[in-house]
């Protein structure tokens, strides 16, 4: 237990399984942290009744550490919370608002607090806070996205520039050398979301695992700008969007095409086509669904091999 | 001379500063040179007359090697590149355009070719092409940029998934940290081009260099993407293309407003509110106006650190 984060969350690796709508639960989780990563339970897709069924499933699963994801946006947010903790949850990771709200009071009920930006300028916000670590994510990464587009690797020595705090990589990230890269600009661990999506313990629907098994490069886009950055698969949906966004729809044209539970359609109901399918860039160098331990155990030995190879004459000059 | 990338160019570094039209001329490209990297000479923005004269005083400044990058859209591309072989000229970076096209021709003549790419299907083609070595550029560039929006931290991978090719990486990097980041995902040098805009032998205008020295995260922004996309500092020209791409401007419109002439108005005589100013945006973390050669050594000495640190233990698991 070497590194601040590992330690920080009492884990053998200092990888966290992203919290993701429709597609991490219990299952997912418990295998992640089985493994020596940190896994998450999803619970922006969760009724409080089921992230509470999830919760006692994944203790049941795993005696190692996992936490919840909760964005801060989720309307009946205080059950939420009750329920982590009630069930005894020891780490929250919070997300899209104000980490001033819910930190302090995590915190007295002995849990770790992390929680997600997408500029350094919110790292500030974030030391005020108190938070025990931060998770800064890149516009390559999957979902729900910032409005200034900076990249993993221009983010990354920016938020390390403001602040001292246990840094996570996020976005773009799938594997133990993109890992590597990330830990050399300054973060003490990665957050990974799309490769575990296409995990055999995800509960996202088998079409749309296989469907980022098949994205190619430059087979994700950035859509829905005007009201919440969103990167999708490109599919009928999203070339509906497209081409609203090209001929100036408004904010309200858009909310119309985007109606309601397609998240939940795409990614859960296996509508590929119709529904809204989150994932990150890195899609198009996922290959396989594999269960989350061997992604686990991958990562963790090409991160070694990236290690090692530093050593060459390549590398030194 | 240990680094692939450095013995196909002889040079001490595998540090290339990047061609830019309006701020690469022989000044920034021999002060490049003479510090150990190589320094290009950016043809884009010059007369096939204007570019001789450069290659000769660059020839005056430096005994070492140097280059000349060429966009392939230029339309008088037969005079540029007759310039080149007469002058000598041993190295050209091709870019925006078909490798195939000029890359034996100038091989026959002794020069070494790279060409530059924003996606992994091109590898193959700059493969069949025969070019010396690939330089593949993210989404974070400044300039003209792709269509597939893939940032370095993705890109990279990729495209050393697809060739056992010299690869250089461009987008996103600006230091010696990020340059190691960029060689573990399987890079053999970097492609550095908004820290050298702000350099003292830079041809930009001061005003430009003020401009990218004050940049903030989130003040570039990748325009005109129904056009050819470039990335942008945020001024009132921007603002006025973002306008219109919001309500739906069309192709045609869109050339109207950029009108001619706007990236040298902006970046050689220093409008920064109606010129076109093209940066990337690692500009947010650049902050000082220094000569080329302290930037390369600053560049080394941060590699050099970095790679010393992943000895930590915070490094190890």
């Amino acid at each position: 237990m070497s590194n601040r984060i590992s330690r920080l969350f009492n884990v053998k690796y200092p990888i966290i399984q992203g919290g993701m709508i429709w597609c991490s639960g219990w299952k997912l989780a418990s295998a992640v942290s089985n493994a020596g990563g940190l896994g998450l339970i999803g619970a922006g897709s969760m009724y409080p009744d089921i992230l509470r069924e999830h919760i006692q499933k994944a203790k049941k699963a795993t005696n190692l550490p996992f936490g919840v994801n909760v964005p801060l946006i989720y309307p009946d947010i205080e059950d939420l919370m009750k329920i982590i903790i009630d069930e005894g949850v020891k780490i929250v990771f919070t997300s899209a608002g104000n980490p001033k709200i819910w930190t302090k009071h995590l915190q007295d009920e002995g849990i770790k607090v992390a929680h997600v930006i997408a500029n350094s300028k919110f790292a500030a916000k974030c030391e005020e806070a108190g938070v025990d670590a931060i998770v800064a994510e890149g516009f390559e990464a999957g979902g729900h996205n910032g409005f200034e587009e900076t990249t993993t690797l221009t983010l990354i020595p920016k938020v390390r520039e403001q602040t001292i705090l246990p840094l996570i990589a996020a976005g773009g990230i799938a594997t133990g050398r993109q890992m590597l890269s990330a830990m050399v600009l300054g973060a003490d661990g990665v957050q990974i979301g799309s490769r575990f999506v296409a995990s055999e313990e995800s509960s996202a629907h088998t079409n749309f695992k296989n469907a980022v098994v098949d994205a190619k490069e430059g087979g994700t886009d950035l859509m829905l700008k005007k009201l919440i950055p969103v990167r999708l698969i490109k599919n009928e949906f999203q070339q509906r969007v497209k081409q609203a966004e090209n001929n100036g729809a408004s904010k309200t044209e858009l909310t119309e095409i985007l109606g309601k539970a397609r998240a939940k359609l795409g990614m859960f109901e296996g509508d590929t086509v119709e529904g809204e399918l989150e994932i990150g860039q890195v899609s198009s160098i996922i290959d396989s669904i594999k269960p989350a331990g061997h992604i686990i155990n991958d990562i963790v030995l090409e991160y070694k091999v990236a290690k090692e190879q530093l050593n060459h004459i390549k590398y030194s000059f």
